[in-house]
């Protein structure tokens, strides 16, 4: 599959005889070569010749190169300069931090800092909760991850890792308006991540943990919730399971079924796995069998090491069955994939119940392509954004944060999480509902305002709030 | 002493008839109670009654809740708020973290989000230095403190350290265009906090250690800079040690005198004392004393425990001497107080030499006042903005990381802050120069500019740069 993406898109500067059909010539080679022109720019034009800029989208980096080899092997035409817009996007970082207030006279900064500051820093000392009023932690969440799995690149390291967690910071401002920082760790040593986020806790007003390996992320995040009290969410767990939940309570309403009937099968018993495992048991689904490479996770299959599938093994798979992939998912009303491209096969849907739901969520290639399912899957969601119903984390993390900030929250409860799923849902009311829009669209505007309302009020009912009611946002 | 402060400002809310002579009559009251009239505007008028917020400057809390007081003795004057300005500036914190790009379309995202970041962290993980270009790393430091001696404030702790560190963090955009991020620390273990920073390090240029007790802070330093590769300075020695050197520079062409012919008293052992007194004797000082609460340290005195101590008793006080403050200060041509309010008296400033130089830069009261010094006193500066020759560190701070961070400095060395003493001083010409005029105003936008060139070229002169040649500010 080859799709044109802006983030393979490259801008040429060219310079050439300004001559009738020169243009022409170029932007056919380009098209010849398979790239998509967008902005075509003059740059200047000097004793006949023409310098132009010329942004055009390929499908992936060689693609550029080729469309550029292209063009250089016009006669009269010369490439300057090659840019890549995705590397200049990132050049010096992107997000910068500024000031709320002015500092721009000395009466200014004898209020924002000392001598005024002194009074601020005594009334905290009095009163520690007042953190949560006077300073960032009211609106600051730290996005921390040891680069030890970031993206679908595997352990890259905390350096590597940093873009990611910078773009995950504008997805949270975007969208949730919370200030997100971005914290990197060199280590990937369990206890020593849990000790330098507790170091960290004073800063914050809540921890989102990204791209940490697995199991070694559900030990960090139990720990650390216990530790400290401010919430600690690993978004590659939950905002995952909590989108799903949402995508389901509507794909169930498409085809007519109930939490309580269906037999679901999950392949993936990673950190998302399990984490949709436990989420989709606490809303009532009993019959669930979760796959690992070597197929059904049951209880005497092996003596399970890895604590996860220890879990999975004691708390799912009712009946206990066995087998590959390919035959527990027979007669399953919904598959689950946060595995790897190519998992599931035509065959092993068509096997499915009929009106069956299929979320195959392997990242960027899908477990199987919307175009491969069979007639019987009725609703078909993935983790792409050219497809229908992208499962995507952005619809939860940033209206959860926002929500349990409004509220001072402690920890983030299951409640919580089943009250961001729900809200996420009713964004699409029954009317909208259809089996290519069970999802809102990660643009939709009302997705984070109605999650952080919920949050926020489960958040006080639960009793994790330090605040008695919602408040607006800072 | 009293000063109006709009550190103690308030604005307060009333309601009154409006009557001729009515506004004369509460103007006259806040100046009866000695309040100071600043802004006077009016909210409402309805039926009769005007609601007026009126901002009075006072001279400390107490001050402002008598003014206040005597505005409620008014006859048909009605107080229905109090503001106070500086805490409704501290709210919500003082800074935000806001994006560099637009994230308004999926094709924004595509390229600072997945897919196309992948790529961008593919080139880090393939060069780790290309993180001090293609991430935050080329513009951002930390300001890192475990709030044990937090201003004059003493041992706060991290939470009540916060809003000093949030509005250091201005001051560094304000000053020096730089992105700093306050962090705050739950721990007060020398060897948890160098392990933290430690872990830290991936996500920023520079560490600036801030308010960290002493001697502690000069461990945390020294190990830092040795076990990781950006910059690591601690404020409150250098800061001050780098300023006070500059305006010594400017202090001896006034008056005449020369680094190794001028006898020193630095009264305080703490650790900005000891960084002058290193950084002094690095330019040539030979002749110097430093002065703990029990006097001159000297060999011999006592077994002292104090490393920093032990290491004054080894490097300074040549001769040797011993005795008090008020002893060994006699003809003296230079004291340097970091210590407190009123360790100096009159009669100890008389026995100091011809034209003698006395920087008192205890906080906020410094060890002597202006008006309390004698005629011999050619040059005197403090800490305080309301006497002239202010020694400030923002001085030095803002265009020090600057200059750093634009060469990607891997650490800072004894030449780096004698170039950035040379750079303050240099700010103000010989033909300006004069006893009142020894060190540039802290709002004097030269100085940050002219420290962070000099800054740059002094780290790839000696080596610690990564690039080589200073480029302009990101």
């Amino acid at each position: 599959m080859s799709h044109y993406s802006p983030a393979y898109s490259i801008t040429v500067r060219l310079r050439y005889f300004d001559v009738p059909g020169a243009l022409g010539k170029i932007t056919s080679a380009i098209g010849d070569a398979g790239g998509y022109i967008g902005a075509v720019d003059i740059v200047n034009s000097l004793d006949g010749t023409l310098v132009r800029d010329i942004t055009v989208q390929a499908t992936d980096v060689e693609h550029g190169e080729r469309i550029v080899e292209k063009i250089n092997t016009l006669d009269g035409v010369e490439v300057s300069n090659v840019s890549d817009r995705t590397f200049l996007m990132h050049l010096g970082g992107k997000i910068e931090v500024v000031s709320k207030v002015p500092v721009k006279t000395r009466d200014d900064l004898s209020m924002a800092y000392t001598p005024g500051v002194a009074r601020v820093c005594k009334a905290i000392e009095a009163d520690p909760d007042a953190s949560f009023n006077l300073t960032i932690r009211r609106n600051t969440v730290a996005v921390v991850s040891d680069g030890s799995a970031v993206l679908g690149l595997g352990n890259i390291g905390p350096l590597a890792a940093m873009p990611v967690m910078e773009g995950k910071a504008l997805l949270f401002k975007e969208f949730g308006g919370v200030d997100a920082f971005p914290i990197c760790l060199q280590t990937q040593d369990v206890e020593e991540i849990i000790q330098t986020v507790k170091h960290l806790a004073p800063t914050f007003g809540g921890i989102n943990l990204e791209d940490i390996s697995s199991p070694r992320c559900v030990e960090i995040e139990e720990r650390l919730q216990e530790e400290i009290d401010i919430p600690v969410f690993h978004d590659d767990q939950h905002g995952t399971a909590v989108v799903v939940l949402a995508a389901l309570k509507n794909a169930l309403k498409v085809v007519k079924k109930s939490m309580d009937e269906i037999e679901v099968v999950i392949n993936g018993a990673g950190a998302a796995g399990v984490a949709i495992a436990k989420l989709l048991t606490s809303v009532g689904v009993a019959n669930m069998v979760v796959c690992d490479s070597k197929g059904a996770i049951s209880r005497g299959r092996t003596e399970y090491v890895n604590p996860l599938k220890v879990w999975l093994a004691e708390h799912t798979n009712p009946q206990n069955r066995a087998g590959s992939l390919s035959e527990v998912i027979r007669g399953a009303d919904l598959f689950v994939g946060v595995s790897v491209a190519g998992a599931l096969q035509t065959s092993d849907v068509e096997a499915m119940a009929d009106d069956a739901i299929v979320f195959a969520l392997a990242n960027p290639d899908p477990e199987i392509l919307p175009e491969h399912a069979s007639a019987n899957v009725k609703v078909m969601a993935t983790g792409r954004s050219d497809y229908p119903n992208q499962i995507n984390n952005v619809l939860c993390f940033p209206g959860l944060f926002r929500g349990l900030l409004d509220v001072r929250a402690r920890n983030i409860n299951e409640e919580i999480k089943i009250a961001a799923a729900d809200a996420i849902a009713s964004v699409i009311s029954e009317s909208d509902l259809h089996p290519d829009y069970i999802i809102p669209s990660v643009f939709d505007r009302r997705v984070s305002t109605a999650v952080a309302e919920q949050v926020s009020k489960v958040a006080v009912e639960t009793g994790v709030a330090r605040r008695g009611k919602p408040t607006p946002q800072a």
